[in-house]
């Protein structure tokens, strides 16, 4: 017979982050950078008091608990105020990517059924467009607060009007833990984008997890600033993680550019930042171009596409350390973060980013495996790739209104090929469609495509399968080079020799003007492949 | 209508701690120091492997779910290879405070009913007087393996025994998170002690909670060395939140003499420890006598009794950052943790050591207020002085076996008498219990002991109240001096001038031998207010 303990028992709320943060941290800062180069800035506490209207304003407007409420906005306080009056009420944050195709977003709307949206003025004209294909929504609202010259409308409501009610008696509801918080759909390149339906469990879970020292690791003394959006599943938590320890919060707006993040980064003193590699290296490139070191800036979270050894090892050039981290959307998004072990302590410098190039371990609460074709378990021996199995509290286990599960013998099949050490640590070779199997053998398009960045004349390098009558297939190298360099392919094709095996060398590289990426900073190695077909 | 989230549900289970500890730092270590001197090490595979053992043996020998194993055991591997088997396998880990009489060891296993106890050789005397009073306990196994030479003996079997079954095929169970894991008794003053019955969800969200960087704050690059107990409140979590960390972990055995711990520290690499400040007195006495630093001892978490100023100051003369702690057995323990904020970073060093020698702020996951005697809330002012309430998911709603609930409004009533700052920092005044009431005013003693403590010739000092025939009551200041110290009761008096209001300065001191204290280290001022009743 099984006893219980004699517990209390307190859900996970949302909104018990918020409560905790601003009991606890009441001057604590969140700083938003604006489009004019000046900055908004107000405590913790002016911010629940806020959100506190907002929360009472939606129950006005009769938000109901389970309804969803869409953002297309930047990372701004308005967006948390929004994140977390929503989830608090029991309604779901749904954040909707704008970099994506008009239908694309029309789609997502239309799936989730959005009763309200939420808007920057940066997407007036998207918004126009989306109100005709949108029926559901029946209020549109103009996050402006006369900040900026926003054209009015009579198709929109504004955020300033929302908050006019008294916040006086409001008290954050109390319900069940499992509760509907927050929707992102994937930006998959195949088919129909898919709803990640976070729960307030999974959410705080996440961010207990992601607290940790060898993970994200936030203390009260830290200015986190998300570089990664708001709408890039959830900002990978720091909305949450970074209230939970009371921490300073730096939000850059809509402009992502090197000098702009620089400069905030100096004048705020970010100490952490996260985001995809392709903006930290529009950061990099500036203090480079400059001569200039970061004052505070010390740990610089990185992923949502893999980070190259050679940035990790530019950053600790200027003594910010990189964090290679890996997740996904059906993740929320944490999944690995890697840091060094004791057991590191005593390699070379060069054997150490060997493993910071990796997409380290899991935090406590992910548990991952490695299978073959026929779903068996491969070793962990940093050698067997295999495709890659996670499991735990803060994994999906069915996409938002489909019905049949999406796991696998109780295991989310990531679509990533990858390595796991003895020590738990998960290389990430391939998405499993981008995979280059030649002469039987696979070839890691990650690997060469990081061996081709270390050139200094290249700005971007990606590497997919061509048909071959032969081999299967082959690796081709596609490159855009910096501007007013010269280099050329053997240049580049020589930096493999003695680096990979011979046969997984490119046989060719072709330049391009641009590459196409995703709208969450990965290679959208579909158009290249279709490009280059034959 | 609630719209539930779509993330997979796992229970938090304390064997989900060691599957990740052992799948990712397999080779991590775990030091026990021994009697003789020498070192028992092994590593987390080493340690996983004979823990499932020993749950297999669980198994065989018919331990089911809910049964209590009991403990009388100190810090070493085999008691931790227990804690994890124990609550592995749905079974209940009953720690036992063997410093305790008698009569109170053998009336909590009775109340426990505990089925079988585990015992280190040091307890064979002992042993052999309970196995008559209690008779619950159908197995007595020493915890005995070769390396002293342990009496045999007719009435126990041996550990060693216990763990010759091969582990092949043992899967650690999966059950409701919310089944009890652990049973300890508070060592109430007053009346016979209470248990605590934790949940595997309680000890998960502790142990998440201790390991933010503004709580115990433990990397996988760290070793901890728990110098509290395991029999003291699970030795505040550090068996858990270590291995979740995948620390090296540094067990000090039964001696906790300054020069012992000193020679561990240095010989073991321990970066974190944590105690209880008489412990933590013994060793800071060593290193000054001896003029000793650490080498890689960095932080202290003191807690379980006031720690004062003095003692964070000498800590931090040898570079030894000391975090106050406050906890207590109904709340698994730790509520809250003192580190500074950034608010604090202009401060004068003296005045952040007055912020440090503070309780500190409430992890997340606790909630406190003050209230005063008609259940009022008091202001979080720094200054209003109230009875401390807490609630949160590691905080106990029953005792053991009662059917009241121990809460008041859904808050566990601390016994503690405290002020809040409006950063959230707690700074404990008083044991309500313990409290001074002189003139209608209430007096701290913990503010007084701590002055007294900052005399040379001070080794322990303790306030209590003494009827008074004006006033009440008035403090009394006693007194053990250190060897050979020849300090007067004015000297000590003197340093109460202009420190303290003139009232709240003790009329007398009396000089003692010996300070009685509880088995858990704090002072024993009930016995004091016997010896002193006019
Ligand atoms: N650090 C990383 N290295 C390589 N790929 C990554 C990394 N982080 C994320 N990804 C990729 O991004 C996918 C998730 O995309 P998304 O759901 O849009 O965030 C993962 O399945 C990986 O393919």
């Amino acid at each position: 017979m099984t006893t219980l303990g004699n517990m209390m028992s307190l859900p996970l709320l949302i909104s018990s982050i918020l409560t905790h943060a601003v009991n606890n941290n009441p001057n604590q800062q969140i700083v938003t950078a604006l489009d004019d180069g000046t900055t908004h800035e107000y405590t913790y506490t002016n911010f629940a008091a806020r959100t506190r209207k907002l929360a009472t304003a939606l129950n006005t407007r009769n938000i109901q608990p389970g309804d969803r409420v869409g953002t297309l906005a930047w990372n701004t306080y308005r967006h948390l105020e929004i994140y977390y009056a929503t989830s608090g009420i029991g309604a779901i944050c749904h954040t909707i990517n704008p970099r994506l195709h008009l239908d694309q977003i029309a789609f997502i709307i239309n799936d989730a059924q959005d009763s309200i949206l939420f808007f920057d003025h940066h997407f007036t004209a998207l918004v126009e467009k989306l109100a005709t294909l949108c029926p559901s929504v029946r209020e549109w609202i103009l996050l402006n607060e006369g900040e900026h010259n926003s054209r009015q409308s009579d198709s929109w409501s504004s955020y300033s009007d929302w908050l006019t009610t008294s916040d006086t008696d409001f008290a954050w509801p109390v319900f069940d833990e499992n509760t509907a918080s927050g929707l992102c759909y994937t930006s998959g390149t195949t088919g129909n984008p898919k709803g990640a339906l976070y729960s307030h469990r999974s959410t705080v879970l996440h961010a207990y997890a992601s607290c940790h020292p060898d993970a994200v690791g936030i203390s009260c003394r830290d200015a986190v600033m998300p570089l990664v959006p708001m709408f890039h599943v959830n900002a990978w938590g720091l909305p949450y993680s970074s209230l939970l320890s009371g921490a300073k919060i730096v939000m850059p707006g809509a402009n992502l550019k090197g000098d702009a993040l620089y400069r905030l980064c100096e004048s705020e003193g970010v100490s952490i930042s996260a985001g995809v590699p392709s903006v930290w290296q529009g950061l990099l490139d500036h203090t480079q171009a400059n001569g200039l070191v970061f004052s505070t800036l010390r740990r610089a979270v990185i992923g949502g596409a893999a980070c190259s050894a050679h940035m990790i090892v530019a950053f600790a050039r200027i003594n910010v350390a990189v964090r290679h981290a890996w997740g996904m959307t059906e993740v929320s998004p944490l999944g690995t973060v890697c840091t060094l072990t004791s057991e590191h302590q005593n390699l070379s410098a060069q054997e150490q980013q060997t493993v910071l190039s990796s997409q380290g371990r899991p935090l406590f609460g992910a548990e991952f495996k490695i299978i073959n074709e026929n779903g068996q378990r491969l070793p962990h021996d940093g050698a067997s790739t295999g495709n890659l199995m996670v499991k735990g509290n803060w994994v999906i286990d069915t996409y938002y209104r489909d019905t049949k599960s999406a796991l696998m013998d109780g295991w989310f099949h990531t679509g990533d090929v990858a390595t796991i050490d003895k020590l738990g640590y998960l290389r990430i070779t391939d998405r499993s469609k981008d995979v280059i199997k030649s002469g039987g053998e696979w070839i890691s398009s990650i690997d060469i495509e990081n061996i081709a960045m270390e050139h200094p004349d290249v700005l971007v390098a990606a590497c997919i399968a061509q048909k071959h009558e032969k081999w299967g297939e082959r690796p081709l190298l596609v490159v855009v080079k910096k501007p007013s360099a010269t280099v050329g392919a053997a240049d580049i094709l020589n930096m493999f020799i003695n680096r990979i095996t011979k046969w997984s060398i490119p046989d060719e590289v072709k330049f391009i003007d641009d590459m196409p990426m995703t709208a969450t900073g990965k290679l959208q190695k579909n158009a290249l492949r279709n490009l280059f077909e034959n």
